[in-house]
């Protein structure tokens, strides 16, 4: 008979969020076992066809920090301060992502650019160094079936196994997600975007170094598409075109390496220098679409639960896929801290439950959060009254750090609740629109004047922010 | 080689909208199999838990008339001519469905009650009549592969089958619509309401007729729960209640006869007296689920396409689910029909994503108001205001039929496509808002001057109707 709180785990997917998953409850004493469909990456190499570099920010670094692997992962990351923006002429707009001075690291506030192969073999090397937690890979899960004292998990070559709680962190096309859709009451949605991408990489300069500053997140943006660049630690780009499938300026108008050229020389002429393998790359690599998924509840009964793309599956453009699955571990960690890391029985099935009914209204404010952003990235950043809100806000934001903080800010280096910061950002929309509305506003918007009117409406109207 | 046009057609699902479908294909001359799920219902009976009783009315009868099987269906088919509505006194309130003397069988405008099974029967056995279709029962679909010629069907006992064509018309949780949902941008969604449903049925009366008024569907509406009666051939009625799951008058809180016994006393003091049986009832039947849902697009490239509730799976308030399975039929008949029933390949390809393209948008739009319905029935049909508005509607149809048609008759009585009847509802929702709004309505209602005030809007405002 087994005692309570001496439970033997499984996770269903060693992607980056069961690892750390894994990792975290291994600290807390439990034994694990983690399933993983694919084989180990350590001896096959990294799974192709993924995007390969990751935006690491703050809510990620408290998560790797709570699991002790926050220096590890440190030694990989590359700091990226600013978006530079770059327009047809070739010009450059830099707007920097945070404040100096304020970052974890006692650096100016930035994001990190990580590749996901290197950040992952981290986390499963940690996990398993507890001496608790034991990875299979090349186990496809076929089914689940939640029994009154535990769950037998199916995999695809028949073999079956016990579990007294499951975890499913197997990603956007989760197969446990996927059995919990055959179960009643259970909501799900999966939408496309009408967008797809297709990734193009840029190699180092002649002299060895980045052929584009490295420590910026690059844009193109041009309306209903838009191209991005992020460095990588080998000093290379990858480069990332977002455009329609059908219609103007889409992936369909550019069915091979030639005219994808001439669309390249069309919209983004300064960065076809840096591109010498453009046609090859073209050629080679896939146009894969955009996903975003929703489900309700979280949980199956008090036996399974769903964290990270399994749960919420977003759309990469705030940077917070990863984000916010190292937040959920981390959410669901602080849970489990309310017993000592260890609940019993009864412990298990109310946090299972609480943790679904507490996260899901955040999983689904950064999935419209980040669609919302792919509108504003790849057009509103070339729009001159954007940049004015932008410059006034940043202006604010850096006089008075305490009583202005911008929606981008909240999600990206802050642990406000994501639907606390979208509510606080619908507020600073109204604020902002009645500011930009003054007719001198493009005269007098860095004057004491516009701030304090800002500042007046802010202190009518936000809330006091509580995490 | 097959000719064009001598393909041999798969059909998954022989239920109302399958059979249709088959007997639709086969008049057109196409051999078709039909494959479902369940054992043949004329050797096992009826499948046990699905509501049998459903609601019939004009885009229902007009697909059953192209199919050559009105007369058949109108022996079973009972006439429904008004909705009566008990207030917790007893009173009744009834409201006509439709107008006098313009109902498809010269009679009054109304709608139907059948019985799914006597229905389906009918169905099945003209199919069969035709001699070119074959119907497959206990043949579960495990998957299906669509190569460039044919496809593949697999079914659950490993047995696979080749098809030119596949249509899916196996309900809410199609399984081939499931296959669907794991191929690259296919949108879908499943969501379920917060209500759940319980049948109880009502016996006739002592002296072998109907208990209540059989020409009539009762419901009792309360807020936010209510319960509806329809009645039978067999002179019985199907009683269901909708309540919610959780909270205040809920399921939760009727967990056995006795409680759900002073619930019914409590809210539907008049019905009691007529359900002898009640507490064997309650104990014995389901409290059932209800989904909505949806996908796009209804086709998977040129082989395979969706029909029925496994495009749009709706909820039961507009007694439009059947109805608008059978009018997607017609549809692809009437496209069918423009390459005299047999299109070649290119053809085909060409229908099938004309089809999801012009019927996505009625599904979606029959979906929203079944859902609207559902608040309409439960809560405002006991609304005085709500009530004032049906009356001069009433009046308006009444002496200017040409000229007011309401949201409800071009959903129940028309051919107007869903999405365009959506469209004009919302219109003269803005319309007898602004007619409601004079201080003297309750005492003008019935006047010249509110009719024409009514009646200018709706000809400047109202598009002309189409179909």
């Amino acid at each position: 008979m087994k005692q309570d709180g001496d439970s033997h785990l499984a996770i269903v997917g060693a992607g980056l969020v069961g690892s750390l998953l894994a990792l975290v409850l291994a600290n807390r004493g439990h034994r694990i076992t983690v399933y993983e469909r694919r084989p180990d990456p350590r001896i096959v190499g990294d799974a192709a066809g993924r995007s390969i570099n990751l935006a690491l920010s703050e809510r990620g670094w408290r998560a790797l920090e709570m699991a002790g692997a926050m220096e590890a992962v440190q030694r990989i990351a590359m700091p990226v301060k600013a978006r530079c923006m770059h327009d047809h002429q070739g010009t450059l707009t830099y707007q920097p992502y945070g404040l100096p001075g304020k970052g974890r690291f006692g650096n100016d506030e930035c994001i990190y650019s990580v590749a996901r192969g290197p950040l992952n073999r981290i986390l499963l090397e940690e996990a398993e160094a507890t001496g608790r937690v034991e990875v299979k890979f090349a186990h496809r899960l076929e089914d689940f079936e939640a029994g009154a004292n535990e769950v037998k998990l199916t995999f695809a070559d028949g073999q079956t196994c016990l579990h007294d709680r499951v975890f499913g962190t197997d990603g956007a096309f989760s197969a446990v997600r996927t059995r919990m859709t055959r179960t009643d009451r259970f909501d799900f949605s999966q939408s496309y975007l009408e967008h797809g991408y297709k990734e193009v990489a840029m190699p180092p300069a002649e002299n060895g170094g980045f052929a584009i500053d490295p420590e910026a997140l690059h844009i193109w943006p041009r309306g209903h598409f838009m191209l991005m660049a992020l460095p990588n630690p080998d000093r290379t780009f990858t480069c990332t075109l977002f455009a329609p499938y059908e219609g103007d300026d889409s992936f369909a108008g550019i069915p091979d390496a030639g005219s994808a050229r001439n669309y390249f020389e069309r919209h983004f002429p300064d960065v076809l220098p840096f591109l010498p393998d453009f046609d090859a790359e073209w050629d080679q690599n896939p146009t894969s679409s955009l996903v975003m998924t929703r489900c309700n509840p979280w949980n199956h009964g008090d036996r399974v639960v769903l964290l990270g793309d399994a749960a919420h599956a977003i759309v990469p453009f705030y940077g917070q896929g990863m984000n916010s699955g190292f937040e959920d571990v981390r959410v669901l960690a602080d849970m489990l801290d309310r017993f000592d890391g260890r609940p019993s029985g009864d412990q298990w099935a109310r946090l299972m439950s609480d943790f679904s009914r507490d996260r899901k209204p955040n999983g689904d404010a950064i999935g419209d959060l980040a669609l919302r952003n792919f509108i504003e990235m790849r057009d509103s950043t070339g729009d001159a009254r954007f940049l004015l809100r932008k410059r006034i806000e940043r202006r604010l934001t850096d006089r008075f750090p305490d009583r202005w903080t911008p929606l981008y800010s909240m999600v990206t280096f802050s642990h406000t609740p994501y639907s606390e910061a979208m509510s606080i950002g619908r507020i600073q929309d109204g604020i902002m629109e009645e500011v930009m509305d003054r007719d001198d506003i493009e005269d007098c918007w860095d004057s004491d004047e516009v701030a304090e009117h800002a500042l007046r409406l802010a202190a009518e109207r936000l809330p006091i922010i509580t995490a």
